[in-house]
């Protein structure tokens, strides 16, 4: 049983996000919903009908890698940001650090065109390599009755949203690749969840975080999140 | 956009299971909850806590390697089974011919002792190298209101069972390592979801499907199978 029977894999397409690093990209896609993503497939898998009847799904399966994890050493534990300090199995976690640097993300089809899936509610960063395009098939991936152990009720604490009147007109002449009203619901998916680390809490500073070409700067007092800065990224 | 980046992988586990080979195994495994496997972590990642935690889930995703496959060349489409003829975009299916071969899978924790996890409702066949193991939780792994596409309408036919006096004889001394009414429904789960493939449905002759140790065969007339004949596996 000590035999390590090596896999080679390799990408299938590459992601574009809304995101640009971890910081900021929510820990599951369905906490953002306005978060989107696009994902072509590679250039020798085009124009051979690998996505063909997939536009009849609603969500698929993305088998991914955490291809930006610095630390490759997976050890047996971790401490999961939202457990404070407890440390729990890798296996009984999403944890990035585990033996196989793979992720797994179901994710709402926008659309379909030719060879490449316009996606939402997404965790995925910018050039993240996909493996595997699976569709979700309600029938066997869904449980009617289950258990999620530590998850149970650690429903993430969610930030107020407050504008910066400078933020708020930087909002109308932002330039994305979406609607204003689109990109406004987005900033504030992404900042209500609050992307700080336990660590950093305490500090009173402007944080950003990348949205497409743009960092998007705020501020925390208490529960209420302000968005003061929005600017070209650097 | 071309640049291949290989990925290596090492299995953190290979899976025992009741089914033997691919004939008779489920498509997936919520379709024979009676359906037993074992999966011992890897010798190097044994005793340092990886499954801490996981216990308090009710059901993992497993991401798997399919082995056996031996038509490694993925083409952009399939035939699936169900779709008698119509050729499908592999992306749009769960077929085993696919860029990497990997396979997702829903399964049922029973048990965890030391790293061992105990589970049911599998669709992996005896040997099957485990690359990640990852709780599913309910929250994000769920969609509400999904659609399937060409698999909406396309519950399996189940065939009615019968069985010969012979087999149900067979049946009362068979050693395995579950109960007697545990591998009958075993059985008959399996046998219900008619393994034989397409072109062999015509055949009029005796099928054989290895469950544990023993080879189980049976016959098939109209809607109804019956069991024939249960013996020591060759």
């Amino acid at each position: 049983m000590t035999i390590l029977l090596e896999l080679s894999l390799r990408p299938v397409g590459w992601v574009e996000s809304c995101f640009h690093d971890c910081f900021g990209t929510p820990r599951q896609g369905m906490l953002a919903p306005a978060s989107v993503a696009k994902l072509e497939l590679a250039a020798d898998l085009r124009s051979q009908g690998f996505l063909e009847g997939l536009q009849d799904f609603s969500h698929i399966w993305l088998i991914w890698q955490f291809h930006e994890n610095e630390n490759t050493v997976a050890k047996g534990k971790v401490y999961p940001p939202r457990l404070a300090g407890k440390k729990l199995g890798v296996f009984a976690t999403r944890s990035p650090h585990r033996p196989n640097a793979l992720g797994l993300t179901l994710a709402k089809i926008e659309s379909i065109e030719a060879d490449t899936i316009f996606l939402s509610g997404i965790d995925l960063i910018d050039g993240t390599p996909v493996i595997d395009i699976k569709p979700y098939i309600n029938e066997v991936d869904h449980v009617r009755e289950s258990r999620s152990g530590w998850l149970e009720n650690l429903a993430p604490k969610m930030l107020r949203i407050e504008w910066s009147e400078e933020a708020s007109l930087a909002l109308q002449s932002a330039i994305t690749p979406i609607s204003t009203i689109h990109f406004k619901n987005l900033i504030e998916q992404t900042i209500a969840l609050d992307p700080r680390a336990e660590i950093h809490r305490k500090l009173e500073k402007i944080f950003y975080v990348q949205l497409f070409a743009l960092d998007i700067g705020f501020t925390v007092l208490g529960e209420a999140a302000k968005i003061v800065i929005i600017r070209e990224a650097r």
